[in-house]
């Protein structure tokens, strides 16, 4: 036990102290938002939080100033944040497909529409880089989930008491080098290794839709492999904005991995959310598998 | 009308006379395995049929010599290609998960489990390539289908009055690089490409199952292009041994491609088996699709 303990979880990098300076968070649905706000907060930051509507909900945020934003009110939040001085910001969460209420823009909404038109034209990711430039062109600073919170990401080693098996280390490199070479094409956040072959290759479907598919090749008996032989790997693309586009990881992530039948998933240290890191560990320990924090 | 004319498929390559040498078809199920008996046939060889028990019906393939045998008649069928001066063979079609009685070797057969005992311990690639081995080892050219019927695969060109559209043409080379980049990790026979990006890479889960998802995909509202704008590249990868392990598409094929929306498939022309090109190009040109083989 010696040995593990000394191998365990350790953050990716020592951050540098960053001047606390006053933050908006703008705030999508899930966990992360609620844990990056304490985070930030705890490292000295004054966090303000714009919750959008129908995605966050502004009652999990306290004890932060929070206030909820349709996507129409981009004017208002913008008039908020200088205001209040606030020259940073953070986007975390996920986005539902935008209702055409939300979008109805408030008059201090409509003179930055011109700006957006040509980002609404291409896919989600060249939309997300819009907002972005958008807000850079605006003024602001646009920080990273992980460079605000580096909690948020994948450790290096192992987030439970189980590592990789020593056998899977050769898989897993396997693994990580199919997503880089996927990465001119941009594609390939994550794929299945499994008997030395690759079973499975994220595209549009998306990671959980993967892992279900191999559980039914396996159930169906058109796929087989060792029980504690298939892994999951994930890694960001090169080049991905991390800034807007971070991969992730969570707890149903965990659950249908091990439904799979599979081993264990190695994510790339510091690239990949993981959300509390703790918390997925002991998951991790409870469903017998081994996540960890590759370099 | 005349511009596509000319442009209609043609044969890869000007086969070789070939001398017409006795040829031994081990036929597993599907329309290949009797359609290359009778191109064979056509083209000079005398044909023996060896219809592998429960993929092949012997009915199928009047009026060339055929007999039924189990995996475990080995033995009888090496004394008769003995017995009939057959030094060459080629094996096509699909194969069932061999049962255990099918398995169950006749005295003839005993001597020869020795030499499969390796090829079983790895995955079904392994296996065919240890087949392969042990025909060789034994004394005979194993041929590929696309060897003796090259008629069998995709022709150069379009197949029904169908082409490609000019834009697709860089999202159809795009898709070949995405199948060579992935080529050393030994997996992507085929990816579907839409809205300038992939949309699905094929791994362990086949082609039609990732056609199917992306039909999903488009039904649920999570994925969206252009009618007319996804298209299915299919190609071998590169040291694929295509004496056994060759890309095929059919009648199916097209249909869930027409379902899923997508506006046709491009296919590595002589490297994809077709069946009927003939047929395939009429079902083509009633689906709406196009198929077309690219050099």
């Amino acid at each position: 036990m010696r040995a593990a303990r000394r191998q365990r979880a350790r953050p990716v990098s020592a951050a540098p102290a960053q001047a606390a300076f006053p933050l908006a968070i703008i705030a999508g649905s899930g966990e992360y938002p609620p844990r990056l706000a304490s985070l930030a907060a705890a490292r000295g930051h004054e966090v303000y939080v714009a919750a959008i509507e129908g995605a966050a909900q502004p009652g999990d945020f306290a004890p932060h100033s929070v206030r909820a934003y349709r996507l129409g009110q981009l004017g208002r939040l913008l008039d908020e944040l200088k205001r209040r001085g606030i020259g940073d910001l953070v986007m975390i969460g996920a986005l539902p497909r935008p209702s055409f209420g939300s979008l109805l823009p408030e008059p201090s909404t409509l003179k930055y529409l011109p700006h957006f038109a040509r980002a609404f034209q291409g896919g989600d990711d060249h939309l997300l880089k819009g907002v972005v430039q958008f807000f850079e062109n605006q003024g602001y600073r646009v920080h990273g989930p992980a460079d605000i919170a580096p909690a948020l990401t994948a450790p290096l080693g192992a987030l439970g008491r189980r590592q990789a098996p020593t056998v899977a280390r050769a898989v897993i490199e396997q693994g990580f080098a199919l997503l880089a070479a996927l990465s001119p094409f941009d594609v390939g956040q994550a794929a299945i290794v499994a008997d030395h072959r690759v079973v499975a290759i994220e595209a549009a479907e998306g990671t959980d839709a993967m892992i279900k598919r191999v559980a039914e090749l396996v159930a169906s008996g058109r796929l087989k492999f060792a029980r504690h032989d298939g892994v999951l790997v994930k890694a960001p693309k090169d080049g991905q904005d991390l800034r807007v586009d971070m991969p992730a990881i969570g707890p149903d992530t965990l659950r249908n991995l091990a439904q799979a039948g599979l081993s264990g998933v190695a994510l790339r240290a510091g690239k990949v959310l993981v959300g509390d890191s703790d918390r997925l560990g002991k998951l991790a320990d409870e469903l017998g598998l081994f996540v960890e924090g590759v370099a």
